[in-house]
């Protein structure tokens, strides 16, 4: 409809975005604030109503149709953000709080999904009705269309692929289980195989330059674009248990293509060569050669956004 | 309507099973006769023939509306019986072939997915949009319902529980690939355990008695029941690798319920303690005590034939 608006939220753990979209799917003001994690969700929830409001307040001529979200561990089936790591705030009912606010219709799912959203409705998965979004942050999370819809299983918990089993001797993950994907491939992974592999160089001088502090992808890029061994080593043992993972993903799901948004996607080809010859040589024979590894090229931070918002229809 | 029938087959390695079903799902004839997987394809389409024409024949007051027919490696999107293992076919285009000679619909899928379709509409899972069928057989088959539909990828080849890789150094399976699911959980996995146990204690009698031949899953039973030692390490080994593979498997698709059907699920809870307690170690938090593991009440060979039946709507 023609004067027709929709909100789209993208609650991460550091920084929440959110976007006014037009019927056409054009965002029409975007913006990026704290998530405040450590506060109560409160703060966040009160900061938003106020920038919704002087929006509406300023564009008398377009109608709210609705706000959609995405956020860690966010149930679609329930609207409850429930326990999101890093983020203090324990159960949360965002849908009803939304709802009592804007007296509009509230939909919720989790960050991956919605960049999932995202990518099928505005980018590279447009015509897939079978792929997979992986987002590679401080974790790995998930987004799976099958048949042309987004696997919730039957609690809204389904699609937690940073949590299966790579090596059931493998090391620890965050979880408390062994082996998990996530536990090799994201932020926290990565950082474990320095540590590991600083165990065996405590000398070497790139690990040490990259063991302390906020893990820079770009710095771990250029020196293996420089030929440096260690930075060789870690993304080709990243990319090989990637591919790993993917292969088993893909023996249940036969996807188009795996898409991959976010953080250590930068690395590219440096990574998802190893990971695409590791998958290919776990792939039943049936499976081989016909599944894509591509980089989302939707802009840095719209894809949850743009993905969000598309749960209300318009 | 009234007196309109459908046909369902079920292709088997051994045997093949069909039956005409009436609208209200009633089966009003049912015969197995044996696959000749040796043969040409085209010996059993023929003999099917006649028996199908037979019984168009005496029942003129019934109208065919279709066929559904489920069978190993059958692509539901292309309706090509692919390479199946153990019948001599190479790619059969069964889907065309009986077009052709009766001139109504015909849809393939695979026999796992039509035995999970046969749970769906007639069993179980009745009430269930997001359940797992797993067939235990010679091999493990698997069809997987989530948000009310079968998982069949973008090429029809998704599903393949078998073939995921729960230990990465382990034994080598028949696809060629190591560690996959159905080298420990199928009768050619139980197998494979019964060789390595012996290798271990080349003298014990009970391992011995079974270690040649048709491998009888009721002579497991009994001695498990009687306490045999050996019995015992063979069903808890095979349920313990079942239980890492579902909770693999949940992590992704959060389902219901798995569903056991035909061989070895008649070992009944010698092997699903197992398998349960190894699924809730490996489960995350937030899905523990969630799942249950049910074994299908269908009645022996009739899950395939109903559901290769519903592939067609009455």
């Amino acid at each position: 409809m023609g004067n027709s608006f929709v909100i789209g939220i993208d609650i991460g753990g550091t920084n929440t975005v959110y976007g006014f979209i037009d019927h056409l799917g054009k965002i029409i003001e975007y913006n990026q604030i704290p998530t405040n994690g450590n506060l109560p969700a409160g703060d966040l929830i009160k900061r938003l109503e106020i920038y919704f409001k002087k929006f509406i307040k300023a564009n008398p001529g377009y109608v709210l149709k609705g706000i959609g979200i995405g956020a860690p561990n966010g149930n679609h089936l329930t609207g409850v953000i429930e326990n999101p790591p890093n983020l203090n705030w324990g159960n949360l009912d965002i849908q009803t709080e939304f709802r009592n606010i804007f007296l509009c219709e509230v939909i919720l799912t989790n960050d991956a999904n919605a960049a999932a959203l995202g990518e099928k409705k505005y980018g590279v998965a447009k015509d897939m009705d079978d792929f997979i979004m992986i987002t590679l942050g401080t974790g790995l999370g998930s987004g799976i269309f099958s048949g042309g819809k987004l696997i919730y299983g039957h609690d809204g918990l389904a699609g937690e692929m940073g949590h299966i089993t790579i090596d059931i001797n493998g090391r620890e993950c965050n979880c408390g289980k062994n082996g998990c994907l996530e536990s090799y491939v994201s932020a926290i992974g990565i950082r474990k195989t320095i540590n590991q592999m600083i165990e065996k160089n405590p000398e070497n001088k790139f690990l040490n330059s990259i063991k302390n502090g906020h893990l820079d992808g770009l710095k771990i890029d250029k020196a293996f674009d420089d030929n440096n061994q260690m930075a060789k080593s870690i993304y080709s043992f990243t990319g090989k248990m990637l591919g790993k993972g993917l292969a088993l993903v893909a023996t249940l799901f036969s996807p188009q293509a795996f898409i991959f948004y976010g953080g250590f996607s930068n690395a590219g080809d440096r990574i998802f060569s190893f990971a695409n010859s590791e998958m290919e040589k776990n792939l039943l024979l049936s499976q081989k050669g016909k599944i894509s590894l591509i980089k989302s090229a939707l802009p840095k931070g719209r894809a949850g956004v743009l993905g969000a918002s598309s749960l209300i229809k318009i």
